[in-house]
């Protein structure tokens, strides 16, 4: 088999979900850093590897690209103890990384990267606003689930939890807090303990 | 089997996706229709069955539930001729799901609900300004992709044809210009002579 390479910035959380999923799977990668901050996702070169360009990318051959995260947590652990074989199960692992995507990413991912990556705070102040109730009604739609749940789908880790973990576990990066929410504290603490576990800052 | 039950609001460009679907697989469905702009979908009973708040949502025999649409059509779709067989297909066909939901969806939707559903293109003026940019954005990736591609994915008629067809083809009620984009209007009149093809505004 070819050896995967993935385009990936290490800050990133999308990223993140990709590393960390290959790492438990004991698969080897070349990683690839591409600077978003400094647009390097924009260049005609990087745009023909993915016209969207965003990261993370997956070349799973010469010239082979898969793009969106959790498109490729799918495509990874298909087949593996990180995906239930069960249909409805698997709709149930899809749901969580719709939601992930709609009603998750786009406030708590977005805030952190203004707010800790750009360092910006102050100049998006008002956006930064505008994202504060939408994120905690995902954090609390989450804490619902985990109060009775281990792990979000078939109480068993799975690439939902790996979607979700992802920007969940540094929302406070974004200025939400986290000590709000004790059950996905206790989430958090367990997926830390999933054999493999790598940290987001972990260099590759 | 049980007959499976959706609830649905007959605007909604994500209820659509899973009614053309259903009715393109033969599917018998009972059609519940929850009314979005009287909060309908914010009561307890209905939070009771998606924590989310939102349609469409699938019950697939009673008190088991699927939200979030591409999940829907994902579920609904496995082992028919709308969702490739082969990994790496169905890999891009869930790459191009995401992009709805991420790159699409939230800037060409949300323009065509302010000003055609709730008829407040006034009001939302300045937030709908905001959404021009990367709703245009996304319809100019369509557009490249499908000047060489007949469909979205391995030149078929498949889910990610019917997840982006529903908010591309109505694109024009939030104001995006559809006469700019050739190849996507091409794209459209196929879809439109796919066998069982059903009209969004079609009453169930």
């Amino acid at each position: 088999m070819e050896t995967l390479r993935l385009y990936d910035f290490l800050p990133s959380g999308n990223g993140y979900k990709i590393r960390l999923l290959l790492t438990q799977l004991g698969m080897p990668f070349e990683w690839v850093e591409v600077n978003i901050t400094k647009n390097e996702t924009r260049t005609p070169e990087f745009l023909s590897k993915n016209p969207n360009g965003k990261i993370p990318l997956l070349e799973i051959e010469p010239g082979k690209y898969l793009a969106e995260s959790n498109a490729i947590l799918m495509y990874l652990s298909e087949g593996t103890e990180f995906l239930p074989y069960d249909r409805y199960l698997r709709a149930q692992v899809l749901q969580w990384l719709f939601f992930e995507q709609y009603s998750h990413e786009p406030f708590i991912a977005t805030s952190r990267y203004w707010i800790s990556i750009l360092g910006k705070a102050e100049e998006y102040r008002e956006a930064i606003e505008q994202k504060r109730e939408p994120g905690y009604a995902a954090l609390g739609l989450m804490e619902n689930h985990l109060k009775s749940h281990i792990f979000l789908v078939a109480d068993r880790y799975t690439i939902a939890d790996i979607a979700l973990f992802a920007y969940t576990h540094v929302a406070g990066e974004g200025g939400f807090d986290l000590t709000l929410f004790p059950s996905i504290q206790a989430w958090i603490e367990r997926v830390k303990t999933q054999s493999r576990y790598i940290s987001i800052t972990q260099e590759m």
